[in-house]
């Protein structure tokens, strides 16, 4: 499928010539298989807090980049990443203090049944761990995913990233399920739709002789269309999936680290306990960390025989980073103000999309918030050129977003955990604009 | 496998009790699958330049470490770092003037034939979208190793890392050769014996009805116990490979930027066109990050329809710190000094150890050195027990060393790339004190 909000190559002649020759060039040295976003690519040269700068000057309100959560270039993880850069960096090889004291912090925040933490790099290589130690603990190789899940992309996680397209081929031990969806069923059914989905998914999978060894979700189904509510509807798949003896892995990658406001974790606004629990993009503002959060029992066996070394994951400026984000995030009350600016944003885009034919619902949970752009109320049917639309309006005038979903139609709006009352304001001001001179092109 | 040169939790009780009590808390917070080196692990808690120190103050001159390639908090990447973290800190999706420089001029070090670069964090990442590549170029699933190989830890790169020990399952879809022999094979025969069985390997595989995708190998074969020579041997593997219409991928997670001296890429050594070379841990001296040189035409079709999005993979930083790295190798002439301390360094063992009746082999190239300890001359049969107690002799005198091949019985010697003449006859003084005292226990 092709990537929603990609830059089309066959429109650079409009660009400037500086920007031309720069895209020219990354062409020819990074090839194919690099995309920019924007119908006018962004060539951003400076970032702080919630604000990114272009080559010419032009500033930006970022409202959609999950890394850099606690800001960008936020002077306490820059000042913990220098400090540690100029002391050392090895590797878990050596004994140090530092990533015991993290590992523990985090665990604090979790159920006590996630007893362990594993670190990686990236997104990705949690999620290639978590898959490896399910299928090494339960012998089974079967994987229960969403419709459009993103999981990430080696190969055993590309296998369960259906997001990446037909071309990325999703072998037998992998199944789909719907997400939920918030327009087509009702609230109070989508944790039954849910686990029935499930239970015809591993019905199937049996039919292959393959058993269940985990259903893996993002736990605000980001790449799906965002489907915050009803909290709690994860709950009867995930008891499903345990009583048909397969593991359940949160993917906190997009909901982790207070994104969503009312909890710590997405997992937790369901109240589900996680078998693992999988993190990364925020953790460390940027500077590659991730990690796995696992039930120490599903990795004793795995740790004794498979043992476990990640050259870069957890090094001691990893965790720096890391420990300066959780600090930034506690000592600001930054999950608080997720919940208390998601909230005014929500509010402030379902007053400025009431009454219209084309907007179906506004959701979200904390400061990750979901615009659905429809044909009109009656089909719902989904409104790309809208949201695309909507998109690089906002560009053009200064704030950035972007769109998600299987119809391209759902916009996807995710500031930074710092984001206050005033910029806030200034983000629904450029939206009631947008809105006012969007049309169908 | 058991790991080499690991730290037995049963030997705890012998360890001071501050850091026993860390250990007891790491054990619990991270769990079984992690590992310590040495009979004695190290606490360290800061590096300098070719020096590591404990958090007893005693002083250790790191011969092991090939991250930290340019020494340990090199002041010019942490400088570098530290400069851009404070201004940018993005994604590949903007518009960005660095990583396109840093491409071309890391494109500039390879045959014209390689023509793209891609970025991830990890060598296990740039390892698992090679083999993406590779078999969604092919249409061939079917991938050759040598016996103890270690490509790295992601489910697909796993599978054909069997250094990781018969746990961790190779699918039919993998075969095995051994690698190049210092002691059990003719110099002259190496290039030959290594085409004959990957000829073995692949008609073996066609019996399952596999097809080859690509051969891959770590060019200075660092887990399987270390052979640079002759260079050139693998030439006729390569073309044999190419004729069966599979790829061959240079592994240069261990002998790239210049380790191994006479040339900056260790296949240079062999006077072979890869079709991909992978890279990663000295690319940013500590910062992650890892990358794929590629074929334009592998990566055509791949590049539009699976396209490619590594979060923090060639960010701004990572950029920042790995052209840090590059131009330290470059302005400090540091290929130069691997090639002349790396020959000082084997010669000087070569004289310790000549006429040693348990030594059988010192080889290396640059400053990646392996000596092999054996039980006598005339069998040649692997002494794991002198190798460690050479290994945790250095340790307590103060020289960081390790262990690797099937044997658990070569020593590998891998200093900075700054290691000069003063440091190396530190080197060889503890080594000969090593060698005088070293018994089998």
């Amino acid at each position: 499928m092709t990537m929603v909000n990609a830059f089309d190559q066959a429109r650079a002649a409009q660009l400037d010539a500086e920007d031309r020759a720069l895209i020219e060039r990354r062409l020819r040295a990074l090839g194919p298989a690099y995309r920019l976003f924007y119908e006018e690519p962004i060539h951003v040269v400076r970032g702080e807090g919630c604000w990114l700068y272009d080559n010419k000057g032009r500033k930006y309100l970022d409202a959609y980049n999950n890394v850099a959560s606690v800001g960008h270039c936020n002077p306490k993880v820059v000042a913990a990443i220098t400090r540690q850069l100029g002391i050392l960096n090895t590797h878990t090889r050596y004994l140090h203090e530092d990533i015991v004291n993290y590992a523990e912090r985090l665990l604090a925040t979790m159920p006590p049944q996630l007893g362990h933490m594993m670190f990686a790099c990236t997104g990705s290589e949690a999620n290639d761990l978590a898959l490896r130690i399910a299928r090494s603990f339960t012998r089974r190789q079967g994987v229960i995913i969403t419709s459009l899940a993103y999981h990430g992309l080696t190969e055993a996680v590309a296998e369960i990233s259906p997001s990446l397209g037909d071309y990325v081929q999703r072998g037998k031990r992998v199944r789909t399920i719907p997400a939920p969806n918030a327009l087509f069923v009702p609230m109070e059914e989508q944790g039954a739709k849910l686990a029935a989905d499930l239970k015809t998914a591993i019905e199937d999978m049996r039919k292959d002789g393959i058993e269940p060894a985990a259903l893996i979700v993002d736990t605000i189904f980001s790449s799906d269309g965002l489907y915050p509510d009803p909290a709690g509807f994860l709950k009867p798949a995930v008891d499903l999936i345990h009583a048909e003896g397969g593991l359940f892995i949160a993917d906190e990658v997009q909901a982790g680290f207070a994104r969503t406001g009312e909890k710590f974790w997405g997992f937790q606004r369901h109240d589900v306990i996680p078998d693992m629990v999988t993190m990364g993009k925020p953790m460390g503002n940027g500077f590659p960390i991730s990690g796995v959060a696992i039930r120490p029992d599903l990795v004793a066996e795995f740790g004794v025989r498979a043992r476990y070394f990640n050259t870069f994951g957890g090094n001691p400026v990893a965790i720096a980073a890391a420990t300066a984000v959780l600090d930034v995030i506690q000592e600001e009350g930054l999950q608080e103000n997720a919940e208390k600016t998601g909230n005014f944003l929500k509010e402030g885009l379902k007053a400025l999309t009431a009454g219209r034919q084309d907007i179906a619902d506004v959701r979200g949970s904390g400061l990750f918030l979901a615009v659905e752009c429809v044909v009109d109320r009656q089909t719902n049917a989904p409104n790309a050129a809208l949201a695309t639309s909507l998109v690089n309006n906002l560009r053009r005038n200064g704030v950035l977003i972007s769109a998600t979903g299987p119809g391209a139609n759902i916009l996807k709006i995710r500031p930074q955990l710092i984001m206050r009352q005033a910029e806030a304001e200034r983000f629904l001001e450029a939206m009631e604009k947008a809105l006012a001179t969007a049309h169908l092109s």
